[in-house]
């Protein structure tokens, strides 16, 4: 098969790769009905992260179940699955606590922008719809796989609750379905912080009642002004640089809480900053698999449509098209059909 | 009067200052009934903090109301009042949601190292006992002051809950009291971090059920093997050094609640490192005026008793060797008697 595999900065390609197999009991291997580029996969793109050596690419898939392993019991051949970027056993005290992206047996899941995925640990990552899809729900199902669970968890990692005042920082496809997910949860007010009118229109669509285009303190300044000088309730981190996250934790109020879902690149944060700030603040690698059954439920049954973000859609051979529209931000979010 | 003013490095003075008056009609005036020395005066006593000027010392006081200026509608001449070190209208948005030390009209409260204290935003800010209590119940309620008020945020923050295990880093009297509030709180397990027999021994008494006496890395891996490799549910961070800080979060298991409660000095936290750490964090100077009457109530009743963690009592007068005392560790924290 082909499959993507990045050599080094802005150096993509679409190349022959070992058509995956089944190499433990535990596995399944599924043939993906779509995947697409997340924005993580940029950051070793743009080359801010090193790629020590060819790389395949891609983590968030959906597709049917080709072949499992002699161990798998739940999962069966001809179902049609989702899984997220961490394989986990879904049975230790780190997945019973709903934190599946810090299992004691993880395993990343790379290589899925291609025909053909094996997946680690089939019974414990993957979670299978009642029937399979029309093609239309694919592209939702397929956000619900990394974008849509990690925008979810930003909306609960930062305490959104109705009526609450919520701030999104980044207008990626993250973004935007933290706003989604923000106001599914019954946030009151969503203000998205944006420059971008395509991204705009989407975050207004989305629940966005209100846009800041300022960043940093100026940024903060205007949140400060919407909210009567105290602050928002959550603020919702969805980009990873130094600016972006004390903008966060400077536009939260005193007992208000910060998430934050983007792998941070070079954030520093000083303890005394923090302590006076008085915020709560969690996140890390979403642990998507906690609310895989509750998002496929809401696409299936049509109450959102997280398919959205993605605003191209290329055959699997034009993966590079899809990096470079993503890097140039042509595109927020591109899909790619095998 | 005679006050404790502290100069510069170790140089600790008792000497004249001007009595306090009503200054704004806000303003309580109260005689001090006792007062102590805090594990945060020895910061700029030990010079890790600079003391630019000549600086009035103490920030813990209850006493007996001896004036109260015009605009006083709540407190009253006569009345036995606890106050917290930073002065709050109780009225704002930030003091409604539980974040008084965030009051935006917020003042500290300083000098309280003597006979006599002007307390501003008195009705905010004090709290007055039903009668004047006993002789025996000043050090405990003098502790809810700050010290138990503390440890008190420090299990709150840290979302100590029925069952659960917690860790404490720091033997000082807040980590003492973070213990006994954990207790309190219902933790079924609570390790305390200490290598000194009489902390060791209080931190018993007060409902430790494990003593750890390594530190750092080391600490961290005898923390994981007490909790089956998976980290305490809550860890309390009552220090506020690098070391401290690092050794709370990686004593915590994924999805874990880190608090912190002692101003950070140097500390600073790497964005990735916490990112995948996935702890909850929260902290910053404890809200101790939304504690004030729960905390009143449990040492009226005898529920509690934390003004165990005075293992020293001075005049007034000697405060200086209060500082020392605390400052070799020879004294837990000494309690001053004007």
């Amino acid at each position: 098969m082909r499959g993507a595999v990045l050599y080094g900065p802005r150096d993509i390609r679409f190349e022959e790769r070992d058509t995956p197999r089944i190499a433990q009991p535990t596995d399944a291997i599924i043939t993906l009905s779509a995947t697409c580029v997340c924005g993580s996969d940029l950051w070793p793109y743009r080359g801010i992260q090193a790629v020590p050596e060819p790389t395949p690419m891609g983590h968030e898939y959906c597709g049917i179940v080709e072949d499992v392993g002699g161990a798998v019991t739940k999962i069966k051949p001809g179902q049609f699955v989702i899984g997220s970027f961490f394989a986990s056993d879904n049975a230790c005290p780190n997945c019973d606590a709903g934190y599946q992206s810090s299992c004691q047996h993880r395993e990343f899941v790379g290589g899925a922008q291609a025909p053909v995925l094996r997946v680690p640990l089939a019974d414990g990552t993957l979670v299978a719809t009642s029937d399979v899809p029309t093609k239309e729900l694919i592209p939702s199902l397929l956000a619900v796989s990394d974008v849509m669970g990690t925008g979810w968890f930003a909306a609960d990692a930062a305490n959104v609750k109705p009526g609450c005042t919520v701030a999104v920082v980044g207008d990626g496809a993250v973004g935007l379905l933290a706003v989604l997910s923000a106001k599914r949860m019954g946030a009151e007010r969503i203000i998205a912080m944006s420059r971008h009118e395509s991204r705009q229109k989407l975050a207004r669509e989305f629940g966005a009642t209100d846009i800041v285009t300022e960043r940093g303190e100026a940024g903060v300044a205007r949140i400060m002004e919407l909210t009567g000088g105290v602050g928002a309730d959550s603020v919702l981190e969805c980009v990873g640089t130094q600016e972006s996250m004390m903008q966060a934790i400077h536009a939260t109020r005193p007992g208000g809480y910060v998430s934050y879902v983007g792998v941070p690149h070079g954030v520093e944060l000083k303890g005394e900053e923090l302590f006076f700030a008085q915020v709560h603040l969690h996140g890390g690698p979403a642990p998507v698999r906690r609310f895989l059954p509750k998002l496929i439920d809401l696409v299936c049954n049509g109450k959102i449509n997280p398919g959205k973000v993605f605003d191209l859609t290329l055959p699997l051979e034009q993966v590079a098209e899809g990096y470079r529209a993503m890097d140039e931000r042509r595109a927020i979010k591109a899909l790619l059909r095998p």
